[in-house]
Parts: structure tokens; C-alpha cells; sequence
């Protein structure tokens, strides 16, 4: 939770006043979000949310982000619609930044997860596997297996203070995924969003109202996009798998968009990777967070009992498929 | 800026029940203010302002706060109006804190002051003070003369290390206030706000649209009142005193609430008070707040040059005043 940047009332009104949306009556930072600076802003015109792109997203993704939040809206995607500014901008510079202006979203992130959530989501994601379907960019997913050992090599001199034995664990399981990987590669594949944690879900009671942060989106293997929900929906907060969540996320998903039986098997690996990805980067901000930062990094070892739990799965019974 | 206290959509949702301003469907942490945790909501109802109380507002003083809020606004004050809760309540408990939901403000706090805010900012505090009169509780100034040895005395071991010779400075100033402080009692008095800083003050435009933060309002000379505003936003970022702010406020405050000569004649000594009373809190602060805090602590010595200033006042001539 943070404002990194302070926007000024006049910079706001000369930013603003470069699209068709009225005069800013209000602007408000928002504790939420920790790579970007995010102000919810109330114009004559409506409600929307103001972004500054701060260090971690490249100004040159920038077109394929806000492109495909404009594609995927188009295509009934309940995700933020970018607006353009009077000159055709999707983004534009303010206080050294680039920035954009996008509607509000309705709806709350859940707390407390609940079986419909999981449900709800499994939808969603297959829509928007769907809908990315004919979008006209690309970009690869920096965050895959290419990544991971550059990544445990950065953290391996101080992994054993995290746990013990952890740099070894990480070590052989990294080899395993690094040969099983080119197995995926024959999966279909498409824009996925690669982050659908649930703080970046919203919801009005239980009917799913938004899909927001984009900014981790790529191409890659749909079943890679399931894996990273099942990871981040459906483990309770004593680490345990609640096969009933994942067995909502799939079924729903599948009503929407069915997967092939390669998918399916690939599955357990897929969480795997998935696991690994999130533990590795975890891992390195809890060693390169300084102490007292205003975002306080989250526990690696969480995702270590996640890996953990794939590594012991047979078959998609264990994920609640026949 | 923060957000101290994470409210569940589960514990949301059932405390907003307790209201008739029908279902929650978006709720975002605020990154501002720096004593409560503020959630901006919105309702099928329309919008508003959650504040959870943290540690420094005392549930016994909320009764005065929230009453006056509700007070003023029913007098046409442009200030948040609290919501009663079905039951009849100003605040209720939440997450283990008390809590109110306030009316939303349009508009945002003036980063670059202008002597057009300063001029509405002067009639807005002049129709506060004759709002006040008849607010039915009373708070005594917590923050007055007689808690600021205490807060020297506190602070004095380091104050060295701030600015040298600064502890023996504020023990000089100090022996004079105490002593020049009673020739105030005759003043009028009544309601202040204490704390009206740009940033408690929203304007659309440079139209005054909200005065908000009442969490130090208490029963006062209106002239400190005065005195605050004068430290608070006449001076310009590189510490000097600009008249014409300062004229545009006290002559905009006067057409609506004209003010006597002896009035005008402690405004000096009102003025040394509160900027004594701003530095000893700040200086409190910046020794007692750890490294890497969500706050960042406020320069002292920026109230050390304010009091200097008024120190070498020798009439209101030096206010912009005849």
C-alpha cells in the first residue's frame, strides 16, 4: 500500500483536462496496489482510477497492457476500459511518468474466500482466455522457466536462512521443471493474465464485478493461468488444499472454455511451475526488502508448502476432476 | 499515509448494514491522513468516508468530534456530516476500534497555495467560529500552553542535536509565552478547529468546497485559531512570509466575523503560541519516530523560522493589516 508519487492539484487539472471527461472535483491516493502510484479520481464525467507507472512497469509494455485492457473490455471483459486522451493517447506523461486514466470498477476483493468465488473466477478466466484470442500483440512472459534459475542463483548464497535445506530443494526442483517444461509446449496457449491473485478480483457479493492489474500479462499456456489461480484461491491459511475451491475453479472454467486432456495432465506440472515462479520471487524481495519498507514482503515459504503439495499429486482427481 | 487497520468485506458488509444507505459495492484503503484509517466507499446509497479510529483520537473525545461535525453541517458549515446509524449511533465498533461513516467532500486540498484559497479560507473559519456558538459540549485544549513544557521537557535532551541552541531558544520562548499567555483570557472564545492545514481544507477550483479532520477541534481563543492559519499557509516554501495571503485571509475573515483591537493586537503572541505548539509536537516526533516508519515525521524547523518571524512582529501592519 503506497503513494509513490504526489500529483499536484494543478499538474492533475492540466493531466485531466487532456481528455473528454469534465472538470476533477476530487482525487484521492489509494492504499492499494504496491508496484504502482493509484488515485481514484471523481471528474464531472465520473469515476476512474489514475495510474503512474512506477519502476517495475516498462513504459514500452505499456501499449500491449493497456491495449489489451482495451480489447478485452471491448469484448465484455468486466476489467478497467483505458480511456484515450483528446489526442488518441492511451497513456501520456505526468510528474516524470508515464500514466493512464481508466474506469472504475464496482466490487470488492474477498477477504475470506469462498467456494463461489473460486466459481466465479473459473468463468472469468476462461473468458478472458477467449477473448485475448484475436488480440493483435504480444509479449513473452518474463516471468517463466528462462527466469527461474537467474532468479534462485540471486537468493541461493541466503535461501538456507529462509529454511533450512531450501537452496537444495529449490535446486532439484528447478532441474525437474527446467526438463519436464518443453513437454507444455505443444499446449494451446494465448494471452493470460499471470497474476489473478485474489486482490485483484472484485466482487459485489458473490457475482464476480472485475478483473483489474494487468500488469504481469503475457502469452503463455492458458493452463499455466489455471495453475496460478489454483495456487493462489484454493490453499486455506493453514496451507491445507481445499479440493472443493479447486474443483469450482475448473468445472466453471471448463463449462466456458473445455480443456484437452494434455492440459489436464499437464496440470500438476503447470502448478508446479507456477509454485516455484512466486517462491522465487518472493524469496528474493524477502532478502532485498530493506527493513521498515513501506511494503512488507510476503512469506516465501508459503508457496514452498504449495509446491510441495503438486509434487505429491498423481492425477486430476486430487484437484477434484474425475 | 496509511492504512492501519485492514477491514474484511465480510466485517464491511455487516457494519454498513447497520446504516440506511443500502449495500456496499467498492471500498478502497486511503493513503491519506496519518492518525486513522480512512476507506473511501461506495453504496447503492451514494458515497462516503469510513474512518476507523487508531490509537491517538480517544473514544471519549468522539461524542465532541462527531457532535460537531454534525452540528456544523446542520448550520450549513461545508464539513462532513457523521451518519446515524440505525440504532441512533455516531460511531459503532469495528475490527475493535470505534468507527464512523461521514458524508464525502468533493474537491482536493490546495498543494500550491494561492491567495485565493487563502481568502476563502479566511470566511470559511469565520463561519465556523459563529457556527460553534451554540455546540452544546465543550473540550478543553489539550495541546495549549500548559502541555508544552512537558513536551519540551521531553524533547530537550536532543534538541541540540536538531539545531544547535535550539533547546535553550524554546526554554526562552517558552518562559515568555507562559508568562504573556493569560493576558489572553478575555478574548473571545469558542469552537476551534486547531489543526486547519491545507491539506483539511478541499476546494473545487478556488472555491472552498469542504473542511474536513476535526479530530483536534476544542474550545479556544478564536485568534488561535486564527494564528494557526496564518503559520499554516502563509508562508512560503522557502520560510518566508507572504502579507498578501496573509491579508486576504484576515480581511476575508473580518467581513464575516470582524474581530476587536485586542484581538488583533494578540495576534503576535497567538501567533509565537501556535507556532511553538507545532514545533514541539513536530520535534517530539522527529526524535520519536523509528527509522523506516509509514510516516515520515515534519521538519521542526520550519516552525522555528515561523516563530522567529512573529517574534519580530511589532503590529498587524506585518499581517497585511491596517
Amino acid at each position: 500500500m503506497a503513494v509513490y508519487t504526489e500529483v499536484s492539484d494543478e499538474e492533475l487539472v492540466a493531466f485531466v483536462d487532456g481528455y473528454d471527461i469534465g472538470e476533477v472535483v476530487s482525487c484521492k491516493g489509494i492504499a492499494e496496489g504496491i508496484e504502482n502510484t493509484n488515485y481514484l479520481i471523481r471528474t464531472r464525467g465520473g469515476t476512474f482510477i489514475l495510474t503512474l507507472y512506477e519502476k517495475r512497469v516498462k513504459a514500452e509494455d505499456l501499449p500491449f497492457f493497456l491495449g489489451l485492457m482495451d480489447h478485452l473490455a471491448g469484448k465484455g471483459i468486466p476489467c478497467p476500459t483505458p480511456l484515450r486522451s483528446r489526442d488518441g493517447d492511451l497513456f501520456r506523461p505526468l510528474c516524470g511518468r508515464p500514466a493512464a486514466l481508466v474506469t472504475f470498477l464496482d466490487g470488492m476483493w474477498p477477504r475470506r474466500i469462498k467456494p463461489e468465488h473460486c466459481a466465479g473466477l473459473g468463468a472469468a478466466l476462461a473468458h478472458l482466455h477467449l477473448a485475448g484470442a484475436d488480440f493483435y500483440l504480444s509479449r513473452p512472459n518474463d516471468l517463466s522457466v528462462a527466469s527461474w534459475r537467474p532468479l534462485l542463483e540471486a537468493s541461493l548464497a541466503h535461501a538456507d536462512e529462509v529454511a533450512s535445506g531450501l537452496g537444495e530443494e529449490l535446486e532439484r526442483e528447478l532441474s525437474e521443471l527446467e526438463s519436464a517444461w518443453s513437454a507444455t509446449e505443444g499446449l494451446p496457449r494465448g494471452v493470460v493474465h499471470a497474476d489473478l491473485f485474489p486482490d485483484n478480483v472484485f466482487f459485489v457479493g458473490e457475482m464476480l464485478s472485475g478483473l483489474i492489474d494487468f500488469y504481469f500479462a503475457c502469452n503463455d499456456v492458458f493452463a499455466y493461468d489455471l495453475a496460478i489461480c489454483l495456487n493462489a484461491w484454493c490453499f486455506e491459511g493453514d496451507r491445507s488444499f481445499n479440493i472443493t475451491k479447486a474443483h469450482r475453479l475448473l468445472t466453471s472454467y471448463r463449462k466456458v472454455r473445455d480443456f484437452s486432456g494434455d492440459e489436464l495432465a499437464a496440470l500438476p506440472l503447470m502448478a508446479r511451475g507456477s509454485a516455484l515462479r512466486f517462491l522465487l520471487t518472493r524469496l528474493y524481495d524477502w532478502m532485498n526488502t530493506p527493513q521498515g519498507a513501506l511494503v512488507t514482503p510476503k512469506d516465501p515459504l508459503e508457496y514452498l508448502a504449495k509446491l510441495r503439495f503438486h509434487q505429491g499429486v498423481r492425477g486430476p482427481a486430487a484437484y477434484g476432476l474425475e
